[in-house]
């Protein structure tokens, strides 16, 4: 980019929005260079804007119409596909002071936010009400509400209550034409045009900048029993999940955690973890008190049927102290290593104790140290590989591994990713799952809403 | 078309499906230039085919391109948006061959079903293990699953179990330009790529035709209760509507039937509906037996408090008799007038009073007959104008009355169809809600699926 138009582009930006809301100097652009994606080549932003109304986006996305400048989106950049991170020399959105929740709306049990509010924030505000925001990624108290449509998260309680994709009911957001649009709104049913806020869910900030998101709350579930069951092997404990959900008991969470993550995380917290076990399962089921104490008590009954050795938490204190060591996993397996590659590769749940295997093979055939945690009920494990990306030759391992980890989700029948995104770090895969015609199909939808391809370029597709 | 064109493009598609596939004579076409959508100009196609595989579905779209003639999906042409209606000459792809239910997966609680199986038949098919399917629209013993999904049918659960598009996991169609893709899949978990599954849902056959389909099954609910309520003010019936949700009760079902309805299914049915009444309230909550007993309590108390008279169904023959009133209202209404005009404009669940004192007024600005029953616990209400289509003044006085239902549900936050459609009936408003920014939006997206406009031509956008 030329000197001077690179000058006179950002005089206008700085114009356009006037004092405080745009950095430019390298020492406050250094960090949008990042987020919590490893081993990526990151690009420092010429700078980063802090719009505060949805007027500011649109006068934005037209500037950069106009000088055929990339945009990057970003909330809190907690994201694990490098979805923030930028590609090419441009301007970074970061939409952290569009936060007010509008509205909790109690006859239609909705709620409208802008999206810079924290997720957690949302759950907080509605809980007075007995309402819950089910959505709940690791990333809860941090990452935001636009971030997280974008990026369609995940989190623990995907099998039962579903993830982002099923609470969005409207989105308002510009496009990369720097048109102003309203997809859905507030009624359950909506036929009317394509399903453009489910489209926009999972989108990673490639097809339009969200400004308002319009949520879907459910009651808060009154009654919960959670249980701890440790294996002594993989396979026990991969069948008594497929059994619980055979026998038609969808927990509200069905995690795993296998030795290496179990190690780790005893050795970082010291809560007297079954260091032993080969893999210990945390189940929960919530709702009314008659309905989990039946499924409760199918539960118990499988887990132990499959040789697992149960523990029940009997008050919130114990249900707290489960969840820890649930909790911990991902910090005590990176604080093991310099570098933590933590992978989301999914398959159909019934599919769990196949990729386990394949894990533990790829650990071995590569000699690298893999914890596996996740949320086993629906399929959506973890795989983290513990390395330091300035050693080459382990790197190099690495990105075998985890091409191999791909491969072996794929030939089970599941996706590349099933909540972290595409982003950058999974696109040159892309191939593999959606065949040349579907990635030029996506190209192609991309171009419908950014014919320029202003919006967060080389992501996804 | 010149006609020798024609003969030869024809010639050709015979060629490729071979015998008994394909029909050109007019009388075997005369009923392929209707759907069940009143008031829509009629074409005749100029064949008919009846694919037999995936592959020749394929062909058939290759061929289409070849020669640019338009092709029209069809199941059992239920729609009521003139969905499945030619609107130039082209060849009716009638999808109801393809009608096997590949796979019923306990494990993962999916299933895989071909385009032309009826969506009562996958219930049948499941319920021995226990699980249903729950989308229910009026039509569900004729309609398809491939017809269901283009079109996202709704029905009398939506509130509390979601529409069509909650249940779809991963759909395989041949998009516009003849390239067979597959999207998502049985992972409950799926970030990859756009929500191609989600956009295919409601398309309305213009971005593919569907191929297969894999659907999420849940649970069945093993206990129910279901009241009656009669109420001599349209207000009271909505404000108590209103009042169960915000207790956080979540009925299975929440149906009305104001009093031009009832009067016509009880002279038709007979059965006892109190014709004096201002409206009806059906509701049901279904789940364990605890809940349902606990959501019961609660129902039966607001329904009280809002002055309305309540009966319980005691037994399964009681919930049928009242179950049968709601279904008999379309057919009671269509008895009574040459034309049916069966809308649903859909608002937020609060504006459902809003919405019941617009209709009576439209009613009578009109001076038509308009009977109003429906979905309320989700705001989807079907607003039945009861005329003659050949009465050439009243339809004029229909199609005003129409209009101004349409700018209601709009003023009150709602939408142009909740369940219905677009299709050719109502892409003259579409404007009206999504602007003209996302008519264009729309348009543009159409193209990336068919970039030679060969899938459905003239509907939705």
């Amino acid at each position: 980019m030329r000197r001077f138009f690179k000058v006179e582009a950002l005089a206008k930006l700085q114009k356009i929005l006037g004092s405080g809301k745009i950095k430019t100097q390298p020492e406050e652009l250094f960090v949008y260079g990042y987020d919590a994606t490893a081993g990526l080549k990151n690009q420092m932003p010429l700078a980063v804007v802090f719009p505060e109304s949805t007027e500011e986006v649109v006068e934005i996305v037209k500037w950069a119409n106009e000088y055929k400048i990339p945009l990057y989106p970003r909330g809190s950049g907690t994201n694990l596909s490098g979805g923030t991170v930028p590609t090419a020399k441009g301007v970074v959105v970061e939409l952290n002071r569009l936060n007010k929740i509008l509205e909790i709306d109690l006859d239609n049990l909705t709620a409208t936010v802008e999206p810079g509010v924290i997720i957690n924030d949302l759950n907080e505000a509605v809980k007075p009400y007995g309402l819950i925001y089910p959505p709940d990624p690791g990333t809860v108290t941090t990452a935001t509400m636009g971030g997280s449509v974008a990026e369609c998260s995940g989190g623990l309680r995907g099998l039962k209550y579903g993830v982002t994709k099923h609470y969005i009911m409207g989105v308002e957001a510009v496009i990369g034409t720097g048109e102003l649009l309203k997809f859905g709104g507030k009624t359950v049913k909506n036929v009317t045009g394509y399903d453009l806020p489910a489209l926009m869910v999972g989108s990673e900030g490639t097809l339009g900048i969200i400004t308002k998101i319009i949520v879907k709350l459910i009651p808060a579930p009154v009654a919960k029993k959670s249980f701890l069951a440790v294996f002594n092997s993989i396979d026990d404990a991969g069948n008594a999940i497929a059994e619980i959900i055979k026998n038609r008991v969808i927990p509200a969470t069905l995690e795993i955690m296998d030795q290496t993550t179990i190690r780790t995380v005893e050795k970082f917290k010291n809560i007297g973890l079954p260091v032993d076990a080969q893999a210990i399962l945390l189940v929960e089921t919530d709702g009314y008190p008659e309905q989990v104490e039946m499924e409760a008590k199918i539960i118990r009954q499988v887990l132990e049927k499959n040789r697992g050795e149960v523990s029940e938490a009997k008050n919130d204190e114990e249900r707290e102290k489960l969840w820890e060591a649930r909790r911990a996993a991902l910090p005590a397996l990176a604080q093991v290593s310099p570098t933590t590659v933590l992978e989301d590769a999914t398959v159909p749940r019934s599919q769990v104790p196949a990729m386990l295997k394949r894990l533990k093979e790829i650990s071995e055939k590569y000699n690298l140290t893999i914890g596996t945690f996740g949320h086993a009920g629906d399929g959506n494990l973890h795989p983290t590989i513990l390395t330091d990306e300035t050693n080459r030759e382990e790197w190099q391992r690495v990105e075998k591994a985890v091409e191999e980890i791909f491969k072996a989700a794929l030939e089970l029948g599941g996706t590349l990713s099933g909540e972290h995104g595409i982003g950058m770090a999974k696109n040159r895969f892309l191939l593999w799952e959606m065949g040349e015609a579907g990635v030029n199909l996506l190209k192609r939808l991309k171009l419908a809403f950014d014919p320029n391809n202003i919006l967060n370029p080389g992501k996804m597709a």
